[in-house]
């Protein structure tokens, strides 16, 4: 396929990620910036991550392809109007929920343009200045949801968009895409804001964290870097699949608690090697 | 100072590791390989991690300085009689918990010889195989504890040796070691492992897994991957300590469960934006 004119919604970690990529790839012949954050439209454009900065209703006009990899609750205030305005246009979106959006605009008459996605790949940085190259989406899943509700241009524009840049192509309906994602996603999230706390509760002297981190409590509690703006929302919209799962994990820690509690260490070698069997699922 | 015959008691992924780097930078002249494990006696040879492989009692005769890298259970039980048997040699421990075993010690006529220290490096993976020389113990904290217990030259070998391999040392009581490297090292194998279990139990297609796990995940749940010989040990002479900071950290995991329930997440805003004080302590 040509390089198309392509606008990034958002040009934070996702989006600036992503137009590094296109570039390099050779799948964008223009890059358009659209964020309502003025220091993020100089940052997009000092850093070359895109060419121009646009109005959104500009933007939409003047490009072939519309990615939107805003916060997900203002992706659903924003995706109707969005399909209001396109004509043959194709609009992808990278959030990290799917159920709600697809819900909103189910009945839109441009419905066919747009294609769901979540490209399974992130860091816990934010804004332009987080975008990378190195690493970014190559080898991750990239799911589409509900491709049966997307013409079939669109969904052919967006599978070769992301198999150019590397990602393993993957479809899940919406509602099964955001249970699984709140296993293993959401909850990683949740775990690790919620180690930060503990040990910013329990240890007050900081420097004493800095100097005995080793690198494993650093990856345990690195996704606590994340911000509020990104992962609230998320929270909120898969909110029933995450109460599950983090109910399930509440239960699993106390099975290692009571097992400190009566020092039975044989269940505890038992609950070590259950978890040990992640070890053929991750490489 | 002068190269040294040095002894590794273990020769697993720390004392490995350690040997690989001793060898590299010519801080010893022979490494003696002591492993009841005769699997990882072969490998140890075969990857030259280790010039020989003796018994403990041969190996102690031959060495300048001898590291103990086993479980820390099978420290406590092997340490006053290896003490016995030494005569000017340095004896030094790399375990993760420091209490009982000082405490094993302190009355020993050779309490001087030995030093205890904690390297604050690691990774999920075990055995010789495991051992790698990229970005191990580089730029990490060497914790030494109780180091007035220890006789001069034998602080001034330990120190040489962890500064020559690249780490930053520390000093730290060994009741006071053991209660922060609860809160930022232990508990997050425990959440890790939690984690594990939580999503092996909620997740039944390991497929799925594996298709949909991003960076954030894999990070999140790698500690799981630790083996039970060397982290029961841990956890059971840790245990008072451990104790209290999982209890705080089901406690802040309540907090997100109920800013969930109750939709308030206003609350979940500043629960995120406390935590993310992570990150101006870690880089």
């Amino acid at each position: 396929m040509k390089p198309r004119r392509i606008c990034i919604v958002g040009t934070g970690l996702i989006g600036g990620s992503f137009a590094i990529k296109l570039r390099q790839k050779g799948i964008a012949s223009r890059i358009i910036g659209v964020d309502n954050n003025v220091e993020h439209q100089r940052q997009a454009l000092d850093l070359k991550i895109v060419d121009e900065i646009m109005d959104l209703d500009d933007a939409v006009k003047h490009s072939d392809l519309i990615a939107v990899t805003t916060p997900v609750d203002t992706m659903i205030d924003l995706m109707p109007s969005l399909l209001d305005q396109i004509d043959r246009q194709v609009v992808m979106d990278m959030g990290s929920t799917k159920g709600r959006l697809v819900e909103a605009i189910s009945k839109h008459p441009k419905r066919g343009r747009f294609v769901a996605t979540h490209p399974m790949w992130g860091t816990e940085h934010s804004g332009p200045g987080a975008a990378v190259d190195q690493g970014a989406f190559k080898n991750k899943s990239a799911v589409i949801c509900n491709a049966f509700e997307s013409d079939a241009d669109a969904i052919s524009l967006v599978k070769w968009v992301y198999k150019r840049i590397g990602m393993r192509l993957l479809e899940i309906e919406a509602l099964e895409h955001d249970l699984h994602v709140a296993y293993v996603s959401h909850i990683s999230h949740i775990t690790s804001f919620a180690l930060a706390n503990t040990v910013l509760e329990k240890e007050k002297e900081e420097k004493t964290i800095f100097d005995l981190a080793s690198g494993g409590f650093e990856s345990t509690v690195r996704l606590a870097k994340s911000t509020s703006t990104m992962w609230v929302p998320i929270f909120a919209q898969n909110r029933d699949n995450i109460l599950d799962v983090l109910n399930e994990h509440i239960t699993q820690l106390r099975k290692f608690k009571s097992c400190l509690e009566k020092e039975n260490y044989g269940y505890l070698i038992e609950l070590i090697e259950n978890a040990n069997r992640i070890r053929k699922i991750l490489k």
